[in-house]
């Protein structure tokens, strides 16, 4: 995190033993979780957009359409926040009130500039790898008039802030001693079996790529 | 959809057959997915707050601390934007330019006001049901302290876009006749065996509420 800003925002105010400062678990975080949600200013008015992206050292990608209003509102380089979260959990403790969720979530503050040349090829194979590793390798490269269509865009991971709740329900002595149940019940994502396309030519098999990504 | 409102940002531009504008689908959106991003201007910057919902009926519920910034200020009227996202599958396409995702995405605007006294206490119920349903019915009644230290607040749901992405890949001729494979591969939130606190009492066993939740 950069200390030396002066943004408010970043500063944690309350629960402060869920705020972290370790970049590697900001990293693996946005390692963990290709869906944000990009929030931008308006006309004053905030807008928030969900999109992939991806990590590349001490930066972060995202890419849309060319012909995208929000992707050159953010291309001209207006403030943007990207919030990043994993809910991990549920957590039901014995009242309502201390019921929450185990999660990590951090918010990136900055702005964005758009990646030319080998360097924006470079960041869209990297925004697939995110997604699907390998794939990039099995398919033919990007068609010029498709680079042309794509804009994307890098953020650096400069002001951040990260949060990560892990604990078990807190709750207090009186409701410890009654008969109300507390624990947790773990949320995953899994993938399932691929489908393959109605039009899919026969005899190709599912690549070793999308193969991969199934859950056992 | 309000049509006479004069707001920009609910215009689809792109990808008209992607937009919905039947309210059943977006309730239907919401009452499936529990988190959702919170959009604010905060000193002329953009932020974005995870948090849970719950919609009731024509209005979307959220909840936080008394002692939370963000609430405060979203409980004074300031504008917001409240993104719900489900990610449904990953599309795999015969190039990276036609790969992405199915999703439904929506994206409500409007200002959020605070509940008080029975509306409160419901509208708190509400969303625990949203994500434990039956848990209310199982634990103690709110305690006044809690329910002075929560803040509860309500958007009506009458602004706001939708988009469904639910597609085959579609790849040119040139990449159909092609040996790349094509298809989807979908994604799923599941969840698994529940994990009791460590300090609860002998013999308290897994409430019916914590028990349908879990992923066959």
């Amino acid at each position: 995190m950069d200390r030396s800003s002066q943004e408010p925002v970043t500063q944690m105010t309350r629960m402060p033993h869920k705020a972290s400062h370790d970049r590697a678990e900001l990293d693996a975080l946005l390692d963990s979780v290709s869906l944000v949600h990009v929030g931008l200013v308006a006309d004053e008015h905030p807008v928030v957009i969900p999109t992939l992206a991806a990590r590349d050292q001490d930066r972060l990608l995202v890419h849309g359409s060319t012909g995208s209003r929000w992707m050159r509102h953010l291309a001209s380089g207006k403030r943007a926040c990207v919030c990043v979260t994993s809910v991990e959990a549920i957590v039901v403790a014995r009242s309502l009130f201390e019921s929450s969720y185990h999660y990590r979530s951090a918010v990136i503050f900055g702005a964005f500039s758009p990646l030319e040349g080998e360097s924006k090829v470079q960041a869209l194979d990297r925004l697939t790898e995110q997604v699907i590793p390998g794939r990039a390798a099995e398919v033919r490269k990007h068609a010029r008039q498709e680079l042309a269509a794509t804009t994307v865009l890098s953020m650096p991971l400069k002001q951040w802030s990260l949060r990560v709740s892990d604990r078990w329900p807190d709750d207090p002595d009186e409701d410890r001693e009654g008969d109300a149940w507390a624990g947790v019940v773990p949320v995953q994502t899994v993938l399932r079996k691929p489908v393959p396309a109605p039009d899919l030519r026969e005899g190709i098999p599912v690549p070793a790529s999308v193969a991969r990504l199934v859950s056992p």
